[in-house]
Parts: structure tokens; sequence; C-alpha cells
């Protein structure tokens, strides 16, 4: 499409190309993301190095356009060296797995492109948003408030802090944190000797707020990352004797690294007691709530003020999917700016939700839930989740049996976490130099199962505890024989290290 | 799909069912949204009272699942209740149009379902994502610097606010704002008389980082809309002899309801003089930096530190798509979660970009925008840029030959700002109730519009200006032909009145 002198009358896209176009990118994605994609013969990744990418990919944005077959071999080429995050040997994030009726809906969802603002520009969105937050939040055993889809669950957890600090100074947000008394955040430690528990968005939540990580109130956990009552307790006595206000509990369910969930119930005594507002980050673990067998691990969430959860994640809504619920329903983002939302209009104005966001333009992130939950319904969902949970007990059955895998401890929820520890450092627990022979190994398996294409996990260390892989186990779409192929390559790539 | 006692080591998803099911929604879509839905003799939309549509739908979530037949009449009411916000007769908001390319990026990303975290995981759209920036900041005129994309214009502005309150007081990330003197945000107002200037997210920004909305200094603008430099210049001196420390300059590139343009030679020399952070908001306008001929709007766009531009407005990019430009390359959201950006990995550990945002998971926004470009080139969007404005001029002549449309002004950008004046009404502007009978004029219009069906454009009052409509005119998709519409429909409607 070269520029020329078009008549200004005429429009300068043509329908018919387009679409032929779109008809054929159609394609190429059914074949090489969703068919080769999710094909466990085929490579989850096809590694390149970035120099060596980017001169692939051709990347570089020029003045003239080009023709419709290189621009398919771009499409194409994209899907190639892509990694295929659907793929049954995807383990390396809290998202895996597709569901092809999220996927319709996501495809919907950008073809009709509007913004979830007003009813009259997107009334079946504003609807849908209502009714599918309503319905999460009965899970929640909440009969009324509210809520609001955000992108991703780092802004809903900062969405309920700055709840909360309007809820106790509602003159914060005209004056000022200079107004107010000095607050305080409590949350776990993202890292405490051997445990991960609340996620670092608190942290980036705090300072983006204009609170300061100094804010953060990090409360003990036990050895499995439960954050400890007590502790919270004490600590919320400490910093009001030292002249701080206590305002925000953020306490966790499915902690992102082991998957550990705090014991809400006696966290909402805690908050009872003082009068604060009890966050739960549930953007991982709130899927349990859709199984009878799993969910007393969230008992207690009815008594909290505010939850963040995230269908992205273990529900295969696909990114981005973030729901922050409340409980109370008192607004505090409104701007009311009358030129976006005229008072005057011929339908009810509450349906004009786009004021309850700090963002202007927000997509419609309920359809593709929405029209998922219709396909499989809640026992579908409840189905999934009890999967998810036998195959976690395989998978550490296995481990067990097996020579060479430590796991770093028994899993509350589907991450698991373990190390290998190759032939040649087995029974060396005790030599010196055993911890940093073991922190090297799982960066080398890393590097091979990403050269080769077979496998993605991811490792961290934490505390005082090297590397160590994190398996994320959730995707409908595996199978034991998965979980063998996991245990049996891990194997292969590190038994001569 | 029932709930059924199946074998845990199938998988609970059925590709080739899966896919079916995606192929015959894509189908719909095909022929709802982008056939249909772009069909000048169709609907722009197919208005229902909210309790009606509600029913339609039949929205609430179930625990059992639904069969095929019904999931796919269900994604055909979805498209056919919804706006169509690429049809040539929808000029309601800062986006219209749909461009094929772009689609079939967004498709391709929602399949891929990746999160811009880390180049292992993301390693195409990390690359991509430099390299789209890079091209924009290009058009700004600088030869380096950094950015992101964000979800939203709102967002970018807000993560601008917050760098500039970084590089002055970096102790603020730890301490808080308690820990720094009073700061101070120049804007225009809102709403001052008789022009719209800064957009509301700034003054949102302003209470969400805890700066409260009275921090804002509201600068003067002149009667089309701009900052005046010199009371920018007075009311900085103002700001320092009461104490408060002057941070940033918000100004405004395309103000969202009259499209003026900020003089930002100008303002960049007061900011230079007082060292201030110079932010420019071109969510709406910054397009016009494709056009040699245009580009002269935003003259000085090279001094400034940072710039939100919104692809996802005039280029067609789809939402969301929003870059957040930095001329600096200090970072300041990094929260250094060690387990989650590992330091010993195998490859230049700088391409993980995920710390860069105050998000966790980032969608990646980027592919739509590159794929287009990849399309048609600098040269197709100058070219696109160029005939709106050549589309304005021409209905803004029509506006002038007809009768009973009466413009605020001359319009500077692509929006373009009116009262339909009806018969009733003509002559009589002396009259005591002239006011308030025309406020009444917009809103009835709008009702008949939406009931029939016919055209959708947004009105509001601004200051003393009673309701007035503002159009936008710039999808690629229009000809004179429906700017001709657009007149004649505005007439029939209001003709009564
Ligand atoms: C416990 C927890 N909270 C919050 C988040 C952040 O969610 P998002 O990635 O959607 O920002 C995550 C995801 O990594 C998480 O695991
Ligand atoms: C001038 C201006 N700035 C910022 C925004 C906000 O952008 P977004 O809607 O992407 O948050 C808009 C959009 O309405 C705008 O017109």
């Amino acid at each position: 499409m070269e520029p020329t002198l078009r008549d200004p009358t005429d429009p300068l896209i043509d329908h018919a190309e387009g679409q032929h176009f779109l008809n054929e990118a159609f394609k190429v994605i059914v074949e090489e993301v969703l068919c080769k994609g999710t094909d466990a013969t085929q490579k989850v990744c096809e590694w390149k190095e970035p120099d060596e990418l980017a001169v692939l990919l051709d990347l570089e944005l020029r003045e003239m356009g080009e023709p419709r077959g290189r621009l398919l071999q771009r499409v194409r080429d994209v899907a190639k060296f892509s990694v295929k995050t659907s793929h049954p040997r995807f383990f390396n994030q809290q998202f895996a797995g597709v569901d092809y009726h999220s996927l319709a809906g996501r495809f919907l969802t950008e073809a009709l492109n509007t913004n979830l603002f007003t009813y009259e520009v997107a009334p079946v969105f504003v609807l849908m948003e209502n009714e599918v937050l309503r319905s999460l939040r009965q899970l929640l055993g909440w009969t009324e408030g509210d809520g609001i889809f955000c992108p991703g669950g780092s802004m809903s957890n900062m969405y309920a802090i700055n709840l909360a600090r309007y809820r106790l100074f509602p003159e914060v947000k005209s004056q000022g944190l200079w107004s107010v008394p000095r607050l305080a955040i409590f949350t776990s430690p993202e890292v405490k000797i051997t445990v991960s528990n609340s996620h670092y968005s608190v942290r980036k939540g705090a300072a983006f707020l204009g609170f300061g990580t100094d804010s953060l109130i990090l409360v003990n956990v036990d050895d499995r990352g439960h954050m400890i009552p007590e502790d919270l307790d004490e600590k919320i006595e400490l910093s009001k004797s030292q002249g701080v206000v206590p305002l925000l509990v953020s306490c966790t369910s499915g902690t992102t690294v082991q998957g550990a969930f705090d014991p809400l119930d006696q966290i909402a005594d805690v908050c009872g007691k003082h009068k604060l507002w009890m966050h739960v980050d549930a953007a991982w673990g709130g899927s349990v709530l859709f199984s009878k067998q799993h969910r007393s691990l969230m008992k207690g969430i009815d008594r909290a003020d505010s939850v963040a959860w995230n269908p992205h994640k273990m529900l295969l809504a696909g990114l981005q999917c973030s729901a922050l619920l409340l409980k109370d329903t008192s607004q505090c983002h409104g701007a009311n700016a009358s030129y976006l939302f005229q008072q005057d209009k011929f339908y009810d104005v509450n349906l004009d939700v786009g004021d309850k966001s700090v963002q202007c333009s927000r997509k419609a992130d309920c359809l593709k839930l929405w029209l998922m939950w219709k396909a499989i319904g809640s026992n579908g969902f409840e189905e999934r989740v009890n999967k998810a949970f036998v195959l976690v007990r395989y998978l550490v059955d296995e481990m067990k049996n097996r020579d060479g895998f430590h796991l770093l401890n028994d899993p509350e929820f589907v991450n698991v976490c373990f190390w290998f520890i190759p032939p040649s450092l087995r029974g060396k627990e005790g030599n010196a130099d055993y911890p940093s022979r073991l922190a090297k190994v799982a960066p080398v398996i890393k590097e091979r199962m990403m050269k080769k294409g077979t496998l993605m996990v991811g490792y961290q260390p934490l505390g005082d505890k090297v590397n160590f892989f994190r398996v994320t186990v959730f995707s409908p779409l595996i199978s034991h024989k998965d979980l063998d192929f996991f245990l049996d390559e891990i194997e292969r790539l590190g038994i001569n290290l």
C-alpha cells in the first residue's frame, strides 16, 4: 500500500482485501500456535540469541509498507519464535494451556474494540462485567459489594490500598498524604529464610501510591510461609505505639513461589480488633473457591474487605483478566468529568462505570471469562481445579519415588518446589561446597532445556535456599504422561552435572 | 461438558472440538462485526434498555455448561447487541474504524497469550517492544531514551508523574511523600469557561499517587484552550514563594474535547528556567507527528522529558495500546524481585523488562502496532493523518454552508465541536431561555439517533457552554458521503425540536 494521490472521498481501507488477510492470518494462528503449539512432539520454544532473533525478525519500521505475502510470513515468524505458552510442556509461569471458548471470547472482544466506559458505548460489557463480578463475589460468600476488572493483579492490589486509605481519610484524595499521619501496610515478607510470601506488587504499590516502601511492616511467617496472626497483632500494637496509623493488611491466598494460603479467619479477627482493612491477594489461589473439596484453604475469605483474583492465571481466561472485589460500595476514584459522564442522559447513568476506574480507556476483560463459564459451568471449573490437585499429588509421589528429586516441602497448592540433585552431588550434603554447587545446577538445566526446546520451568533462589525449580501444575491440557516426561527430561538434562 | 468421573490421566480439553468452535466463532465475528458492523446500510447500534438487554443476553452464570450451538448463538448475540465501533457512522469516541493488519496482530497476541516480562518467556515481544518504542521516540526527535507500553494513557500519565517525583526525590520511593516537601503539578484546567484542556487522568493520577488533587495548579489558557506560558511562569514563582516545590508540567497535544495543542516550545523554556519535568500528554494528538504537513502542531516536543501517546486512538491500533516515552533512562519502578528476575541467567538479563513496570503481568501491546506499521509504512500513517485533516476541512465547510450548524470555533485538529440549532431556535439567540432550550437539543438528538441506530456522536456541556456535539473525524474508513450523511441525519433528527 504505497501512498498515492487518492481521492479523499474514498476510504483508505479495503474491507475485502483486509478480511482476506485476516482469514489467512487466522489459518496461520491455528496451525502454528494452536496445533503445533500444543503438540507435545513439537518444541515448546525455539531458542535464539537476542541478536540473532532481531535479525531474523527484521524488526525495523520503515516508510514503505509491505506486500501481503511478506506480512503473512511475518505472522508466521512471530508465531514460530514465540514461546508456546499453551504447550503441555510449558510449566514456567502462573499461566499455561488454552481454553478455546475463552480464546473465542478474546477474538470477539478485540474485533468489537470497545471501551468499558459508558452503557451507551458498551451496553453488553457493562451488564456482563457486573454479572461476572457478582458471580465471583458469590464464591466469596458475599451477597453484595462492588468490583472492577483491572489490568493485572498488581493494579488490583493497588486499588485496594488506595480504597482503604480513602475510607480512613477521605481528605487524602484532595489534600494528599501530607495531610494525614504516617500509615502502615502490613504484609508478609517477600523472602524470609525458606519461604516466599507476599507478592512484590504490594511493595511496588506502596511506592507508586506515595506511601514509600518503608510503610510496609513485615509480619512473621511460619516455616511454610503462613502469616502468623499473633505477630500481626503485635506489629499493629507496636506501630500504634510509634504514632503510625495501621491502614491495611494484605494477606495472600496462594503465594507466588510456594502456593501458601494465609489463615484468613484468624487474620480477620486481628483486623476486626484493630479495625484494619483486610485485603486478600488471591490473584493466584482464588480459583480454589470453585472446589468444594479445596475451598477450605480460603476459610474466612467472606470476612475480607477486598480481594484480588486473577482468572488469567489458573482459570485460563488469558491475559489480562484480574478482578478486584470489594465488600464496600462507596466509590473513591471518581473524577466526575462532566464532559465524559453527562448526567442528562436518557438512561440510568449509574451504568456509566468508567469513573470507577483510575484508567480512562479500559479493555473489556469480562467476556472471555463469561463465555468460558457459560461453556463449562462452575462444575467445569471445579473439575479442573480438582484435577490440578490430583496431578500435583501424582507428581509429588513420583518425585518421592525417584532418586535426585528433593522437595522443599509438601505442596499446599499447585506449586511444586524442588531441587534436582545430580548423581555427582548425591550423598554430599555435608560438604562445604554443596550449596554453591547445587546453586549452579538449575541454571544449567534451564539453559539446556531452553536450547533443546523440550520443556520450560522456572527456578529461583529464596533466602538461604539456593536455586530450586518451581513447577506449576494446573493446565487442563496435561496428563500423567506429561508429568512423567517432565521428570524424565529433568533427569536427562541434569544427569551428567 | 458435564463433570463426569474422567480418568485424571486424560486432558480435560479436546483440541479438535475446541478448534472447531473457534472456527465457527471466527466466522460469526467476520460476518457480524466486520461485515455487517462496517456496512453503512446496517445499524451502528441496536439500542435496548438495560433491563431488556439483560434478559436477552441471559447473563447468569450457572453450574452446568452449555452445548456448542447455544454458545455460538451467544457469540452472535454479544456481537449483535454491541455497538459497532468500526462502523462508518460511529463518531462517538477517540477510537473508530478497523485496521485488519492490526486486528490480525491482536488475534495473534491473544493466541500466543504471553506476558511481557522476561526475554525467556517473550523473546519476540521484548525485542519488538523496544523497536516500536524506538521508532516512536524517533518521531519525537529523540536519539535515545526509554519507554514502556501501559494499559492506557491515564496510566502513562501517572508513570510520568511518578518518575518526575523519583528524579527529584529518590528517597520518596522508600520514605513516601511524608519525607518530601509539598509538590505541585501544573496543568491546564479541565474546564475553563469555553474550553476543555487537560485530561482528567492528571487529576485522578494526582489522587492515586498520593499527592491529592489540591496539588494541581491550574494554568490559565487562551480562548482556544492553549496553556499560557507566561501564566505558567507566574504560577511556578507563586508556588515557590509559598514553599511548595514545583514538580512537573503536564501539557497537552490534542485536548480531549477541542483538540487544542499547547505551545510546547514556550512551555519548554519555562520548564528549563525552573528545572521542571516537562510531560506532554499526546495521547490523542501524538499521531500528527507522522505528517510532515501537520507535525508543526507539536513543535518543541523534542524538549519534553516524557510523552504519553496512544496508538489505540487515532492510529487504530485497537484497545489497549499506549506508550509512555521517556528521555531519561534511569529506572524507578524496579522491585528487584530476585525470585522473578534471576541474575544468573544464560542471556543478557537487561532484556528482562518486567521490572520496569508497576504491573507484573503485562500484555504485549506492541505487535498490533508493529504489524500495521509494517503493512502500511510510516507513509501510510502519514496519508491517514493528512486525510483526516482534509475530511475535517470538508465537514467544517459544509457546516458553514448549512443553516443550523454553529461551530464553537475553527478546529485545530480532528475534533469538531458544534451546536445544532433547530429551526424553532434560529434567530432567538437574544431570548432569556435560549441557552436552557439549546441545552436540551443535543440530548434529544442523541436519544433519537441511538434508538434509530443510524449514528453515534457524543455531546457535553463545558463551562458556560451548554451541551454541544463533538465529532471526531479520523477513521480511514470514512469518506465525504459519510460526512454528508452525518449532517443530513443530525438535521433529520433535530428539525422538529
Ligand atoms: C500472589 C500474587 N499476587 C499478585 C500477582 C500479580 O498479578 P499480575 O501479574 O496480574 O499483576 C501475582 C502474579 O504473579 C501473584 O502470584
Ligand atoms: C488528552 C488525553 N489524555 C489522556 C487520555 C487517556 O487515555 P486512556 O483513555 O488511554 O487512559 C485521553 C483519552 O481519553 C485523552 O484524550
